[in-house]
């Protein structure tokens, strides 16, 4: 594989936007990553789309090329790929394998989601399809429920406690009011977050990601070229979409996610680097749980602590080991099959230093983590700055 | 790129099975190319799954890992991919180009849709979401809407008759007669043809393809190592995906289609093969007038005069140039998502020698094309025997 560098990006901000539309939300998003790197939508040579259900969120299919006509894009390799909330770190797993392996220099890959527009009980319906529906589905089970038993689970056996989930939350949300594009801008205490409803059990409403719209773009290239269209390139130095079953009750140990752990180990021996070289990480906190579980399988926290270190502050953007620090799907929001190409976004904006209020000391080496479903797909994404 | 041959084949008998669920119908396929090519689930180093509208069908997203873990296929990339009825041509086409790169040497590409789970009047609705729903949609246009649009305008322009699109019916029936696992296995006459119900005036029910559940796979590997696994590798000597817009209205003439012009350019250009070299074909057949449209833009009938081609019986299995030898989207059946690699398998079958009744004499060099939407994707494939 050649070198592969992000050389623009674009972002919506993440919300809820009745008068934006699917199609608007991604077009947004991907002029913006395009305008990034001055560079013209004829120049494109192929575009993959992460998205999860449109379809089912706004009754339209085939949206790769429905999505890049807007743009201007045409007569090029237009692809969705689909992998419930992993979908566009999919999308940027294929767009930059592509790249590195010399099929194409210039790769638009977005990500978005429009989910503002199904009420309540639909979008839980919609979500649930990510799930194994023959089993969990049937058997009534929703993400926050498998997430549930994951928490409880970890509780009974490392110690890990409601406080900590409650950690993560306050954390999150304090960084995502400091992010001027995130959905929920709403800084929280301890006891506001245990004092959650209880949607199940252990799990509050503040332990619960966000219902959200947005859309998320990078343009790739190869290294040798990134000059071309950019001073601060950033670099994708190591990269793995793993998988696993779908169903939660096919795992021999629902306190790690499998394909997390081999999706980060080939991710860090591609890039040559440890979980101590990461000097910090976008990690999927579709629950608080998933955080603490993700900073374990990632090597920077030892088994079953993930709790303690989240609670004794490492996470913050002050700590050791900063995670999150746009908020995460917790307070950034989570339009789902937006939030793998929003974290590398999120990434290239701290390592260019442009993070603002939330900007860390240490940003040479950020970490994404996407992952979908109960941890069937996973994708972890090691980027940095180039010299 | 290097070059990439096919080394097993599997799919389902396509009909309607209410007794299969997707997975067990995708999970067959799949493990008959395995076995078709003597290898084990373990040694597959990435997984595409096409599939249009299992969320919508069936209700279960988050397919690829899905139908991948159900065949102990786990750690890898799984990945599904949705371009409208062409997701599993898609799927072939970043398969082949993985490999191709160098990036895997095992790959599984299968393509799946169970369709006859909803009620009709939903299977409509659902396969309208591939067409532009806020401008189509909204106006109520449903696929053989777009279609007989297509056909009129066609019709109008080359002098097109009902006779020539109902004499593509009759020879797509007649060769699905012949295939064991075709959906229709019905010989129907030109004048049962003409006579059919009016779906969409100019299109007769005979017109439209059928509603299926089917599963179709592949196994690819680079052409060096194909002898390991099978005496008889098929290589992929062209392949191209090319997109455009997916409304009709934004197309400049609605009798052709640019994505499939372009598409064909570029596999031939990589084959180094013109039309002439083609020995068989099988195209997108989802209404008659698409084959008679596929057949111009592909290079074998002069533009305008594909339907007189198909009329003189050019296209028949002792014909000039055959064409959907294995009966077609019309009689084979259409499950959306699994009919690109589909039509790779009856391909296959044929450069083989293996095709039974409807085998052709000259079967050297065969060339699939699956077309998305309106149009809005295409990808053309050319396979070629290994001597």
């Amino acid at each position: 594989m050649r070198p592969v560098a992000v050389i623009g990006m674009g972002k919506t901000a993440f919300g809820a936007f009745p008068q934006k539309d699917l199609r608007a939300l991604a077009v947004e998003a991907g002029q913006k990553a395009l305008a990034d790197a001055g560079v013209a939508p004829e120049q494109v040579e192929a575009f993959y789309l992460g998205n999860f259900a449109g379809p089912s969120f706004v009754g339209q299919s085939h949206l790769a090329p429905y999505i890049a006509g807007a743009m201007g894009i045409t007569g090029v390799p237009c692809t969705r790929v689909e992998a419930a909330c992993a979908s566009s770190g999919s999308a940027f797993f294929h767009g930059v394998s592509a790249v590195g392996a010399g099929l194409y220099d210039l790769v638009l890959v977005s990500g978005v989601e429009k989910m503002t527009s199904a009420e309540t009980p639909r979008v839980a319906e919609i979500l649930a399809m990510a799930g194994d529906c023959a089993t969990e589905g049937k058997a009534g089970a929703t993400f926050p429920a498998l997430f549930a038993l994951i928490a409880k689970r970890h509780m009974h056996q490392f110690g890990t406690t409601r406080e900590h989930l409650a950690a993560v939350a306050v954390k999150n949300h304090a960084n995502g009011a400091k992010n001027p594009d995130a959905h929920m801008k709403k800084v929280i205490t301890p006891q506001q977050a245990l004092a959650g409803k209880m949607i199940a059990d252990p799990l509050t409403i503040y332990d619960c990601s966000l219902v959200s719209d947005g859309a998320a773009s990078v343009l790739l290239c190869p290294l040798e070229r990134a000059h071309e269209f950019t001073s601060q390139p950033v670099r994708v130095l190591g990269l793995a979409q793993t998988s696993d079953y779908v169903a939660l009750d096919r795992k021999a140990d629902i306190t790690c996610f499998p394909a997390l752990q081999a999706a980060a180990r080939k991710a860090y021996q591609m890039a040559g680097l440890g979980p101590d070289d990461v000097d910090l990480a976008e990690v999927h906190d579709c629950f608080t749980i998933a955080e603490i579980v993700a900073i374990e399988d990632l090597g920077f926290a030892p088994k079953g602590r993930g709790g303690f270190f989240s609670f004794d502050g490492e996470t913050a953007i002050g700590g050791s080991k900063p995670v999150n620090t746009s908020g995460g799907l917790k307070a950034k929001g989570r339009p789902v099959g937006a939030t793998g190409v929003a974290q590398i976004c999120d990434l290239v904006l701290q390592i260019r230093g442009e993070a603002g209020e939330r900007q860390v000391a240490k940003h040479r080496i950020g970490l994404a983590q996407n992952l979908g479903g109960s941890g069937a797909t996973c994708v972890v994404t090691i980027l940095g700055g180039v010299a």
